[in-house]
Formats: C-alpha cells, sequence, structure tokens
C-alpha cells in the first residue's frame, strides 16, 4: 500500500476493552513506515464529517497504558449508520487528510459502514485500504469464533451469578436477572459458569433462540422451587412470544393502553426492561401462592461497562485485533474485517484471519450469529454445561468460592 | 466469664464482607480459653430453634481462607424478627448445648433481637454472653462511623458509576441509575467516586434523606443536559415525595389501579425498582422533547454480592469486629455491640468499643443514621464532594481511568 495518514474510530455500543483495540492500532501504527499521521476520530464516522480529532501518536504514554484498561470508548461511539450519502461525505475528508487506511471498530453495522465506505472510495478510484475491527459484547458477530468485549461481559455476567446464587441460597427465594442481548443468548449463557455445586444456579435460563411462554416459565419456576427451596434465573432481555414478538414490547402496549393519563396528571410509566423484570417477578407472585419472596434485576449496562472485570483474555485478544488490523492493512491487497478463530487442540489458543467484509456484513441473512442449538436444553428452558467448555478460557480468572461442611452429627450434640 | 461452647449466626440482607466477621469469630474462638465449641447456626436464629449448625472448629483450613472470600452468608440468612416468645424458645435450645457465648451478625433488626434474648436469659438467670457485630450495606447503623459491608457496596457503586459516566461520555444521553438504601442516602452518595473531571458524573444525586419532587427532577436534568449534552444520575430506591410517601410504591399504586385485569387474560404487572426506573425514564422521555437517549438501570443485588469488587478495608474490618465481639465476649462485664470508630488524626484509622446493645436499638427514635445534611447540597439535588473525605477510606482500590488529551492544531491539519 501507499503511505499516506490513518484514522481510527470506534462505533456502537461501548465495552471494557474496546480502548485496547485502539492502543492496539497506535502501536502498530508507531512502527509501520508507511503510516505518517493516526487521526482518532471522535464519535466514529461523525467525527470524521465533523473533523474533530485526537492526534494519537501524540499522546503521553503513562496515559496510553490507563486508556487501554479503561472501560467504554475512550474516542467516544456513533448509533450514526451512514447511506452512501454520509459515505460521499467521508471520502471527502479523508481526500483532504491523504487518509489512505481506516480502521473502525465495531459490530455487524460498523462492517456494513465499511463495507460502504469501501465501495464508495472504490468507484471514486480513491486507494484505501479499510479494515474492520471487530468488537461487541453480544458476540453475534458471522465468521469470528467470538468477539472482543465479549468475553469481559461474560465476566461480569458469571461474577454477577456466582454472588447472586449465594445470596439466594442464604435468603432463598426468586430471583431473576434480566441480561442484554436482543437476538443472541450468548452474554445470558455465560451465567452458567456460576454452578459449581449440583444445586447452584441459574436453575432456568431463558434466550430468545427459543420462544418464551409465560404458562411455561411459571411452571419452569414452580418446579425448581419446590425441589431446591429457590430458583434462580437468567433471562434474555430479547426474549420473545411464539409469534416472535418481543416480551419486552408486549409489556409496554400493555401499559402504554392502560395508562395514557393517570391519576397524577400527565405522569406516565416508561417502557423498558425493568418493567418486564417487574412483570414476570409479578407474574410469579400472582400465581404462585407458595412462593414468598421473588424479586428482578436488570444488569443493565453494567454487562458493557463495569471497570472492576476485565477479562485478561480479552484485553489481549482486543489488543491482539487492533495490531493485527493495522498489520493487514499495510500487506493485503484487500479490505477485510479482523476474524479471530479459536485453534484447534485441547489447549485454548486463538489466530487471526483477515476476512472478506461481506462476509461478517451479508447482503442475506442470516446477519448475526446465534447461540447454537448444541448449547440448549431440549426443553428450551436453559444452556448446557457444555457451553462451558466454549465460554471458560474467555474469561480470564474467575472469584473463587467456599463454603462450610456439614458435619452431620454435630446436630445431634447433646450437652452433658 | 465461665467456659461453655459458643454459637454465632448472620441475619438479614448478605454482604460481601459478612463471613469475614464469622471467620473471625472462628479465629479468635480457636484462641479462647472458654470456649469449647463454636456452633454455626444456619439462618441465623432459625437454625438455633430448628437445631441445624455447622461445626466451626472442624472445618479444613483451606476452605475456610476461601469462605472468608466468598460473598453472602456462608451460614445462610434469616428474615426473622423474634418476639419473646421465640426467644424463649431460643434460651431453652441455648440450655440444651450449655452455649453461654452467641455472636449475632447483622444489623438494626439484629441488634434489636440480641437485646430481646439479653433480657430472657437475664430474667431466667442464664448467664449469656451475648454480643452483636455490626453488618449492613446501607451505613445505617447508629453509633459506628461505618458498618462493615458497607465500604465494599460503596466500591462497587464508584466503580459502577465510574464505568457509566465513561459509557455515558461516550454515547451521550441521559441516564438513570436506583441505587438501594431506603431510609439512608450512603450507598447512593457513593456514586460521587466516579467524579475525576470537572465534568464527571453523576451529575444529580437524590437521597431518602429529601424530599423528590417530579417537575424539579425533570428542570434538573433539563439543566445539566442544556449544559453537557449529556446527564448521569443517582438515585436511591428509597425516595419519596413531600408527604413521605415512597416514589416506588406512588408508582406500583398508579399501575395496581390502571392494570388490574389486561388484554391478555391474567397478566399483571409487578411493582418494584425496575418500574420506578421506568417511570422515571418515561417521564424523561414524555417531558424533555429535546433529550432524546433515555435509560435507567437498577443496580439491585449486585451492591450486596458482587464479588469482583470485595473493599480490602472493608473485609479487614469486618474481620476484626468478628475478633473482637469474642474478646469482648470475653473480658467484658456486659453485653454490647461492637462499634467502629474512626480515630482522629489525618491517616485514616479506626478502631473498636463495646456499646449499649440500645445505644444501636434504642426505644425512641432516631432508629437508623442518616447521611448527614453537610453531605447534602442545598437544593437537595447532589451529595457535595467533601463526602469524598468520609468514604473514600473505606473502599481500598478503585480502578483508574485514562483519556486521550485533546491537542487543538490538529483539528486544523491540513494535508499537503
Amino acid at each position: 500500500m501507499r503511505t499516506g495518514n490513518a484514522v481510527v474510530g470506534t462505533a456502537g455500543g461501548p465495552t471494557v476493552v474496546i480502548n485496547q483495540s485502539v492502543l492496539g492500532v497506535i502501536q502498530e501504527t508507531e512502527k509501520s513506515m508507511h503510516i505518517a499521521h493516526l487521526f482518532g476520530a471522535r464519535r466514529g464516522v461523525e467525527g470524521i464529517v465533523d473533523r474533530e480529532y485526537f492526534d494519537l501518536l501524540r499522546q503521553p504514554d503513562n496515559m496510553l497504558d490507563l486508556v487501554a484498561q479503561t472501560p467504554a470508548a475512550a474516542l467516544g461511539s456513533t448509533r450514526v449508520r451512514p447511506d452512501e450519502d454520509y459515505c460521499y461525505r467521508i471520502l471527502e475528508e479523508l481526500k483532504r487528510l491523504d487518509i489512505r487506511y481506516f480502521f473502525y471498530v465495531g459490530g455487524n453495522d460498523s462492517a456494513r459502514t465499511s463495507r460502504i465506505i469501501s465501495r464508495v472510495a472504490e468507484d471514486a478510484k480513491y486507494e484505501l485500504r479499510i479494515i474492520h475491527i471487530p468488537k461487541t459484547i453480544d458476540n453475534d458477530l458471522l465468521v469470528s469464533d467470538h468477539t472482543p468485549g465479549y468475553g469481559s461481559c461474560a465476566k461480569f455476567v458469571a461474577s454477577a451469578f456466582i454472588g447472586d446464587n449465594l445470596d439466594n441460597r442464604a435468603l432463598p427465594g426468586v430471583k431473576i436477572n434480566l441480561l442484554m442481548g436482543r437476538n443472541a443468548g450468548f452474554i445470558t449463557a455465560a451465567s452458567i459458569l456460576a454452578r459449581f455445586r449440583d444445586d447452584d444456579g441459574p436453575h432456568l435460563v431463558y434466550v430468545p433462540e427459543r420462544p418464551f411462554d409465560l404458562d411455561r416459565f411459571v411452571e419452569d419456576v414452580e418446579a425448581v422451587y419446590t425441589r431446591l427451596g429457590r430458583c434462580l434465573v437468567a433471562v434474555s432481555e430479547g426474549i420473545h412470544d411464539g409469534q416472535g414478538k418481543l416480551w419486552a414490547e408486549r409489556v409496554s402496549v400493555l401499559r402504554q393502553e392502560h395508562i395514557e393519563r393517570d391519576a397524577f396528571g400527565n405522569l406516565q410509566l416508561g417502557m423498558g426492561t425493568g418493567s418486564l423484570a417487574d412483570f414476570l417477578a409479578g407474574t410469579l407472585r400472582h400465581r404462585c401462592k407458595n412462593i414468598h419472596r421473588v424479586r428482578a434485576d436488570v444488569a443493565g449496562y453494567l454487562q458493557r461497562s463495569y471497570p472492576g472485570s476485565v477479562s485478561i483474555v480479552d484485553s489481549w485478544e482486543a489488543r491482539l485485533c487492533g495490531q493485527m488490523a493495522v498489520s493487514y492493512s499495510v500487506d493485503a491487497t484487500a479490505n477485510g474485517s479482523v476474524a479471530l478463530l479459536r485453534l484447534p487442540g485441547s489447549r485454548y489458543a486463538v489466530g487471526t484471519k483477515l476476512v472478506d467484509l461481506k462476509a461478517v456484513a451479508p447482503d442475506d441473512p442470516p446477519f448475526v450469529k446465534t447461540l447454537p442449538d448444541k448449547y440448549i436444553s431440549a426443553e428450551g428452558n436453559n444452556v448446557t454445561n457444555n457451553f462451558r467448555e466454549y465460554v471458560r478460557p474467555l474469561i480470564g480468572d474467575l472469584p473463587r468460592i467456599g463454603w462450610f461442611e456439614q458435619i452431620a452429627e454435630l446436630a445431634k450434640f447433646d450437652a452433658t
């Protein structure tokens, strides 16, 4: 490739390791003979159109180390999905700055944006190498074995369920946790890493890959509660009914119909996952007279931004993807997306590969990867323990737990 | 005190360091010449009445180390608040096992229980030393400078806001987080530790110590949003209106009135903090046309059970309180509660003191400690930065963050 400048941007929901990928780009660019300046676009493509940049090769070294371990996108992020017209404006700015290398960190949408910019540049015969760097906590990107951002999110979810399972043991009842993932159950499935003992939760796991039936849910919880005296449940925010309608929307519609105006004047109940959580808890309270304590929480943005539980493996892989993007940009003969591939063998190891943007952002469905059938129980209400083999290596270390051993004869102790 | 056996139990909502206090009791009991057996009652007072115990002096050492760092109550916990009759049943069992030392780890209710048992034993002329060991994430116990469990909860909240503030910077909008604390704002106030730069959130903090006015809330958020283009808000679950009615209940009543039966048959929307969160977000969406992205999350049980963010200071103090309880039980001439006192001086240091159970569980209000006025802004919509001096030493280490420096001339960069 020819010599020129480079730009890097980040898009979509932040993760705790997205800055690692940016740091990987910075590190590798510093070594490159082909790139003179590295522009950090603020808010992804918005920063290019608005001409707002950070000078990434002139940052203090000690600050870079801190940025690398800082959650969320230090460059800022964007929800803008550029159309062709927007991409022409981008191209004009790239020309102005002699940018020949474009690194875009993001998920499905960003891969698609990269594809459009790639085509626009080609049409204009502007020599540009554009490399998409994978990022999403949802882990729903095609081709890659997994995506940077997922491992840390999975570690947070696993840790949260380790704590909540112990909490639920200490004060038994029914506890429901709603987890992110509109289309794919990978995040929710990570909750099974909290299972150490036979009766550890989550006892039920509902993913968007299977329809969610409310009657069935009530029966499932009652069965577990009858057996164990408690029940811990993991539910994807993306659960839908048999007709494909999101339960979060059903609950909202329910509410909109009934509460347009209310006793306090103009107040309106909002819609969202908090209501879905309360709805599920309320349904159990209403229908199961033998169940006394029910609580539902929504893990929310903590899943993508909590700074205390970053996976070391995830950090390293995010950095690697950034580095490899620069490396591929100089050597490869085509634009593409960096994919993480799990290498065969009994010990966990990954490699990277540059794949066609079209493979990650295809014209026809499926547009996203979902949880494979082999990890979902036949009844569709659980994730099987063999998912552990897939997810465990991505997490790094997990909190270890202990418990008191029951020594039976003590119960019969008699004072003399 | 006379020689005999001992029992330890834990009550109320678990914390991540409650097991440290139990371990402190075990360690100190092992050294004691006065105590032969140490019974670990399952589920607090319930285990005594049900005769269910762990033999705590016969646990494997390596398991004890693990239990110490494990969240939630390894002995199990209880919500039972014994009356006098229940305490007589407890006394019968203590007599049966020749238990002369009773250690009860918990909050206000447990201190009150300890008071009743103390009186019942005294009336029966049964020689019993009962020591209450403080524990509550709410930090609302009287006398103590702070309570074991709070430091780790505060660390979790601070970490969560550090992440969420960066997330909100990367993708600007309004973000509301609901935090535990029905009467006291200590947990919510810990969110201010996320402020590093001038424009860092939380920008608004609402605690139960001040009435929450919905119109005022909307104005507050709009003002911050207009100034910064984003707004991060910390809200206590315990906020109430000018008449002292909980907002969580108001929202529930609202809902109950409107949705008794609905379009889907027998479904009922539940009540809870998720609904309050969605209600606050919905109100902003409805009233503020210029604000586009609004999301509200409820931190939930993670605040008391998340295993990845334990404060080392909190762990140590929880252990200390357990150890001192045993120490006081042998030496002191009266029953009481272990209090943590902050020693004067510029460097943080604590000591313990055995205080009267009546001081912690008094007959007349105030029954709980609340956030002092000096930490609440005059407008009642924020917690001031001087709260940092109080809370920071309790947290141990916090995640450090970095950011890219803006270098202005680059924005004007022109390719040659």
